[in-house]
C-alpha cells in the first residue's frame, strides 16, 4: 500500500510517499505561500498528493490544536489561515477520496509517530518526542501508540514550568521549557551571554564552537541542556518514561547539550532511573512529520 | 464472580469482597503487625482472603515499586519486610490457587483503579488519582486503563518539582509536590505559620477552622492548594488531563484548598483548559485501595 503524508509548516509544505513497509518512494517540498489563502493552499496540497500517487490514504500533520473528529484545526497561532477550515473534507473532495481516507494530526504528534515507526524510537513502546524549534513541541507515544489526551494536546512539554522565576512566556506562565530551551531561547541566551563569535540566531555556528573547545559556548549549551533535562524530569516523574527523542532544528545540538540534560534529569528525578533513561537525537530529520502523517493511514484504518 | 482485594499498609491491612458488578459484600481490617515478619503476614493475609470467601481471584495493593511479572515488591521504604518476597507465589500457595489468580499492584495504582471503577472517576477515560498522606502518591488511568509506564512507577506526581528553591525532599530534589502538599508538609507549614489553634498534625481541626472563617488557617490551606495546583499543571501540560481525583487523609481538606488549586493550575497552564478541568474529592475513602486490588482480577484475566 502506498501512503502519502503531508507536513504543513509556516514556510514550507513537505510531503512524500512511503510504502506500508516503510520504504520512501518520493519526496516533495513547496513553499506554504499562506498569503494566497486556504483554498489555494488546499489546491496545492491536493496537487502534491496527486503527484505523489495518492490512491487510498493521505495524512496531514499541521501545527496547532487539532479537532480530529471534525477534521480541522481549532487554533494555530502560526497558521491562522487554516483555523476552522474543514481540511479533511476539503482535501478529500479535491482528491475524490472518501473523508475516511484522509487523516489529520498535530504536526509534533505526527513527527512522534514517524520517529516511533522508522526513526530512533522504533524499538520503544513508550517515548516522548520533543522538538526544539521556534517553540518547544512534543508528542507522546504510550503503550505503542500515540497518546493525545482527552483534549488532544498531550505531549506539550514546552509549557511545563521549569523555573517559576524565569522569563515570561507567551502562554502567560513564567519559565516554561520553551522560554529556556527552544531555538529562539538559545539565540536570546547566546546574545545575553555576549557570545561575539556567534551571530544572533546562528545556532549551528554556536554548536560548532561548543563542540570544538571548552569555553562559554559549551557552557551555555550545557546550561540550556540542564533546563531541558529539568523539563524532561517532570515527564519521568509522571510517566516513568525512559526514552526521549529530540528533534527540531536546534535538536541537532543535542550532542553538546547532553551532559547538561543528564544533570538536569538527575537533579529532579529520584531513584536509579537515570541510568536507564535514553535521550537520543531524532533520526528522520525533516522527514519525520510527513512520514508520521503518512503512517496515520495505517494506524487509523486498522483501528 | 466474587473478587477479593487486600490493601496492605504500614499500620493496617484493609480487605474486602466485592461482586464483579461492584457490590461490596464484606469488609475486614486487621493490624499489619509487620514486626512478626513476612511469613506471618502472608499467613494472616491468606486467612483474611479465606474469611472473605476467596475462590477464584485475589488482588493485593502494596506500597512501593512493584515487579508485576515477578509478583513481588522491589523497593518499599515503609514495608521493607516484604521487599523481594514472592508475594504472589506465596499467597497463591497458601490459598491453593494458581498464581495466575493472584494479582499485585502498587497501592496508589490500585486506589486509582478503584476510584475509576466505582468512585468519582467512574465516567472518566483519563484521570490522575492523587493521594495526600504522609507522602504524595498517584496513579494514572489513561485511555480507560491503568498506565504504569515502562518502569512501573508512572503517576508519581509527588516528586514533580514545583518550587526549585523549596524544601529539600528525601528523594534528593528540592520543592517536590510532596514537600509542599502532603499531610506531613501541611503540618509543618501550619507550625511554621504559628497557627496556635491547630495542634501540630491535627489537620482535621485545621481544615475545620479554615472552613469556619476567613483567617490564617484558610490562607494556609489555599496556599497549599496553590502548590498542589502547580504540580497538577505539569500533568495537564504533559497529558492534557481534565480530571484529578484527590484522596488520602489530607485529601479531605480539598474543599478548602480548591480555590488555591485552581489558581495554581491557571498560573501554570495555558489556554482555556482550566474551565474543563475537574478536581474532585475521592469517593471511596479507605476502600479505594482494596476495591481497586479486587478489580485487578477482572482486568488481568480479561487481558
Amino acid at each position: 500500500m502506498l501512503l502519502v503524508g503531508i507536513d504543513l509548516g509556516g514556510t514550507a509544505i513537505k510531503a512524500g510517499a512511503i510504502s506500508s513497509e516503510g520504504k520512501i518512494v518520493a519526496r516533495r517540498e513547496i513553499p506554504s505561500a499562506l498569503e494566497r489563502g486556504a483554498s489555494d493552499l488546499l489546491d496545492r496540497m491536493a496537487q502534491l498528493a496527486r503527484d505523489l500517487g495518492a490512491q487510498s490514504s493521505v495524512g496531514m500533520g499541521v501545527p496547532g490544536l487539532v479537532d480530529i473528529a471534525g477534521g480541522r484545526v481549532l487554533q494555530s497561532p502560526n497558521l491562522a489561515v487554516i483555523e476552522r477550515v474543514r481540511l479533511v473534507a476539503e482535501l478529500a473532495q479535491r482528491l475524490a477520496l472518501p473523508a475516511s481516507s484522509v487523516h489529520l494530526e498535530n504536526d509534533a504528534n505526527a513527527a512522534a509517530i514517524g520517529e516511533h515507526w522508522l526513526g530512533c524510537g522504533r524499538n520503544e513502546r513508550d517515548l516522548l518526542f520533543v522538538t526544539l524549534g521556534t517553540g518547544v513541541g512534543g508528542g507522546l507515544i504510550l503503550d505503542g501508540g500515540l497518546y493525545a489526551g482527552p483534549g488532544g494536546m498531550a505531549g506539550e512539554i514546552g509549557h511545563v514550568v521549569v523555573d517559576p522565576d524565569g522569563p515570561r512566556c507567551g502562554c502567560g506562565s513564567r519559565g516554561c521549557l520553551e522560554q529556556l530551551a527552544s531555538a529562539s531561547a538559545a539565540s536570546r541566551r547566546a546574545q545575553a551571554a555576549g557570545l561575539p563569535r556567534s551571530a544572533p540566531g546562528n545556532l549551528v555556528r554556536l554548536a560548532q564552537e561548543a563542540r570544538a573547545a571548552v569555553g562559554p559556548e559549551r557552557e551555555l549549551l550545557v546550561a540550556i541542556g540542564r533546563d531541558l533535562g529539568r523539563g524532561l524530569a517532570s515527564a519521568i516523574s509522571i510517566l516513568d518514561l525512559r526514552c526521549f527523542v529530540v528533534g527540531g532544528g536546534f535538536g541537532a545540538a543535542l550532542d553538546v547539550m547532553l551532559p547538561g540534560v543528564r544533570e538536569g534529569i538527575a537533579e529532579r528525578c529520584y531513584g536509579e532511573r537515570l541510568a536507564s533513561v535514553r535521550v537520543a537525537q531524532a533520526e528522520l530529520g525533516a522527514d519525520a512529520g510527513w512520514i508520521g502523517a503518512a503512517r496515520l493511514g495505517m494506524l487509523r484504518s486498522r483501528a
